[in-house]
């Protein structure tokens, strides 16, 4: 049977609820929306008791359906103020929904300032206590766990980060090797875990049975002939993906001019190919490494990667485009070894790679330490291990380093730093960051080169139809997290019908693409309203000041767009965007 | 002829200008809130180059009216992210208002990095290099400009806070002493005045003229007639003032149980009598010091003091109840010379004490140093004027500090530190501070024992007509605000009458007490206004969730008036609360 499991810090209680029928079809991104927005103040302090983590498998969790491993945790942002869901692949969300559970909510505060493990399994729930492992990282708070409870079970997370309750603190997933290189890494999702006093969730699916299953397959063979189809899709158009990993892409951020270089000063790198797809894939494999690396049961796309180092002793997995750039070009640091030890520090105290990276870049613009400098960088981030005071400044993201280090020039939304496409010349994703409810983060809705081409776009620095091809995207975008399927699934038509027919034969009544959509528009409406009531609205919480007014050279892009149509693009005044004629037209054009 | 000073930053030029007609009537608060409203992007950084920090005298600055030597800085806040008004006394407006100036207008941003003293006199303004400032605490810097332009010059100041951009960064007025001991303490006036790159305003009155004055009198003999009585009510009516400072009231603050005691966690402080008013006298006089002392010239009350140490050394002047609460009692420190000292360190390096002295309090909560330490205590901010990264923390204040070092329990409202009463028991005092533009600022409408009976208000702690009365003493507080009047003239009806008088006198027409409040109406509105469009409203912006949740022992108060009714009081949902019904209620029940 289906079930919320939800634990009480404040009685440190741990009960098995039933799921509401009005969250039936709502799992991933929708569902732990819909339960902060549901239960969760919007005024109240983020890492105080009235705060709540969800935690939910996608509506398709646990399936056959390709890349459909993701999991999300979502509640009210230290980073941003507003709701947050950030999510992750690695072993937990598949199985959770072996376990059939719906959604786990962590609420309350024990006043105690005790740490517990929570430990899921088919016939238990409990609070262990933790205390043996508070001050370790994640990987070796993974090690001793999968020593104690066994190398199968699932294990979610926090390093130090997330105990001291910084605004960057992820969510480890661990992956099925026991890497702590998955995470849930946007909006302090980790600090909100350790203000409930949880150090990690142990998944132990081993004894579920296929009745437990969260989703129950209406046409088993269709089905599995269409999840096989798609998958055989993927895999044919997403080779680039596979063969080089997200970084294949930074060769033509870098040509467009929208690299972020030096703390998003500059649009292009001198050094890009020394950290470019390409050099990271030889690298790699020279030391026997591996790419085409799946980072959860059942992705065929397989981004991700395994980087050894120069004696050829593991060193991360999981090493992506984001930490490159914000972790390289940003920082003037073109040495993969010095970024892939970054990236291994990062995964280990817990903290996003995004918020880090820019966390460092300001503290080079304000002079800490040289922009270029990775010994230097590698010290000032082992700091955030020590809880040392410049350690718990960077640990809360590159805004309140800014503030801290009096720089200005900090490229954020909705007090979250930017990803690795400098919106002046990626338009799109600049939308997107000035936007989403979910403030400056990419995976919100990514206008990635030739995405877009159904709303006429050619260029990602062209003014024209970026707003309502972004809105498009991000309505995508968030379906595919709700369903807990990858974003590099793709955000667009062609995939909603896809998952439209899958559903169809999944849930046993039709689905149309525009019905797959509206799973996400009714999720963005949720969040938006959420953050409307928190105080969070994109007419008075753009992007950073320079977005709008300092030339990205070398092309000179502005991010140029019409702020009045950007900030209406999800809220209008009176009321939601769903009667603002997107969908409508939208549909028309290509949806049936 | 009146004037306003306008000094470009991105070009280093200054121009004189004329006064447009629309900011006749305003002075003080009520001109620098116009002016930020007219000019300033309500989103801007507000350490950016959009941002503008306006100076100005008091509508009824340099006249004879008693205690109208206040000084009001605005601009955007970097505490609060709101428009800021903060003023103190000092000889800066009295210099300003001989002179013609309306108000001084810092705008743009140089990205020199150099460092500028704006140098204002009868016959120039200029810039002049102020390198060698630079890293000089303000007591510093005011004897070396005195020393270069003469002791008669008034002097502004920032010392290292403001040079750090630090949201806590006061700006010092000089007293005709030579002390940088009065402080435009809240808001961070200090940071926008460093970010212009300015170290110092000197203004220097000596070659004015009566025709220059900013206010001309109509009616010479009534007007000073009128001064002359109400000085009289003044001495007769503010004698504990006079006789005990403003730390006169601790001892009734403490036996209501509204004294914020240990991180605002108690009501009331076991040696209160160590730190009350009493104490602090005796201390003064046995040391040679001075109680009844003026901070600026024209003052009848006298509630300042000078404080030696225990070798008859100048230590401190302007020590104040609310320096001696929040480094006193909040911090479990009763030891007046310890105060005192934290009081000189943050005059010296340009500091609020409040929101310092809730900054070190978070420190104590968080383990950082023990309570009622008062040596770490000093230790601690001593780091502010090294520019350390824990210095650097502090100096942004209670909230940010809080954040940093993982600390939920933070007194504070719209990002600010609140003041020496606790608003749990004085509830009045909680509406203003929940309510204000200004955010957790007392000077906005703090309801002192006795104040509002004219809205029977018999008891600080009661729940009824709090909300109306502090309505009210909003109101008449921004009209003295305004008028360039010390807020122990009193905002209350009584005052007002008087000021209608004196008004009608110097102006040449007829003012009614109703007039008078119509003024701080006005500039509430304006303040509100801003605010709304800077995101700030009072629906999102609460105080502290522990407020409303969390008793204040010994008597166990909680902040419990309907937040729905704060929230409206002075914002309504569509349009300004002017046509609310409080100015009608409250002129028939006394104003006429």
């Amino acid at each position: 049977m289906k079930k919320l499991i939800r634990i009480n810090m404040n009685v440190v209680s741990a009960v098995s609820e039933s799921v509401p029928d009005s969250y039936d079809m709502l799992g991933g991104k929708s569902l732990t929306s819909r339960i902060v927005f549901d239960e969760v103040d919007p005024l109240c302090d983020p890492l105080g008791p009235y705060n709540k983590l969800v935690v939910a498998p996608g509506l398709l969790g646990g399936t056959q359906v390709p890349c459909s491993g993701r999991l999300s945790v979502g509640g009210k942002s230290p980073m941003t103020g507003g709701i947050k869901e950030s999510n992750a692949g690695g072993t937990a969300a598949r199985a959770l929904a072996k376990l059939g559970v719906k959604a786990i909510i962590l609420e309350g505060k024990s006043e105690s300032g005790q740490w517990w493990v929570l430990k899921i399994s088919s016939d238990s729930v409990a609070l262990l206590p933790a205390d043996d492992l508070i001050g370790k990282g994640n990987y070796e708070t993974v090690r001793l766990l999968r020593e104690r409870f066994g190398p199968k079970c699932a294990v979610m997370s926090i390093g130090q980060a997330g105990e001291q309750g910084m605004a960057a603190a992820s969510i480890a997933v661990s992956t099925s090797e026991g890497y702590a290189s998955r995470h849930c890494g946007r909006g302090g999702m980790g600090a909100v875990m350790g203000s409930k006093g949880i150090k990690a969730i142990v998944i132990d699916d081993s004894n579920a049975t296929e009745k437990d299953a969260l989703c129950e397959i209406a046409d088993e063979a269709e089905f599995r002939s269409a999840c096989k189809e798609w998958s055989k899709e993927l895999i044919a158009t997403k080779s680039l993906l596979t063969n080089l990993g997200t970084t294949g892409v930074l060769g033509i951020v870098n040509k467009l001019g929208s690299l972020p270089t030096q703390n998003f000063r500059r649009g292009q790198f001198e050094f890009s190919e020394e950290i470019c797809g390409e050099k990271l894939k030889a690298t790699v494999l020279e030391r026997g490494g591996k790419t085409g690396h799946a980072c959860s049961a059942g992705c065929v796309i397989r981004c991700s990667n395994i980087y050894k180092d120069r004696d050829g002793e593991y060193l991360t997995s999981g090493l992506e485009y984001e930490t490159i750039v914000l972790m390289g070009s940003n920082l003037l640091i073109h040495d993969l070894d010095v970024i892939a030890t970054l990236d291994r520090m990062c995964d280990d105290f817990g903290l996003d790679t995004i918020d880090t990276g820019g966390a460092i870049g300001v503290a080079m613009e304000a002079g800490l330490l040289p922009f270029g400098d990775g010994e230097k960088a590698i010290l000032l981030l082992s700091e955030v291990g020590k809880g040392s005071i410049i350690g718990k400044v960077i640990g809360q993201g590159a805004l309140l380093t800014a503030k801290v280090l009096n720089v200005t020039h900090v490229a954020s939304s909705k007090g979250q730093q930017l990803a690795g496409y400098d919106p002046r010349g990626f338009k799109g994703t600049g939308v997107a960051y000035a936007t989403s409810p979910m403030g400056g983060d990419h995976t919100a809705g990514n206008m990635l080169p030739g995405r877009g081409a159904w709303r006429g776009i050619e260029m990602n620095s062209q003014k024209e139809n970026q707003i309502m091809a972004s809105v498009d995207v991000q309505y995508m975008t968030a379906a595919l997290d709700s369903l807990g399927l990858c974003i590099f699934t793709g955000p667009v038509p062609e995939s909603m019908k896809w998952i439209a027919k899958i559903m169809t034969f999944a849930f046993g009544r039709t689905f149309s693409a525009r019905d797959v959509v509206q799973l996400g528009i009714e999720n963005i409406n949720t969040e938006i309203e959420f953050n409307k009531r928190a105080g969070i609205k994109n007419s008075t919480h753009r992007m950073s000041e320079f977005i709008y007014k300092e030339p990205l050279m070398p092309n000179g892009f502005i991010f140029d767009l019409d702020k009045r149509e950007v900030e209406e693009a999800l809220e209008l005044e009176n009321g939601y965007v769903y009667g603002n004629g997107f969908l409508e037209t939208y549909s028309s054009v290509e949806l049936e």
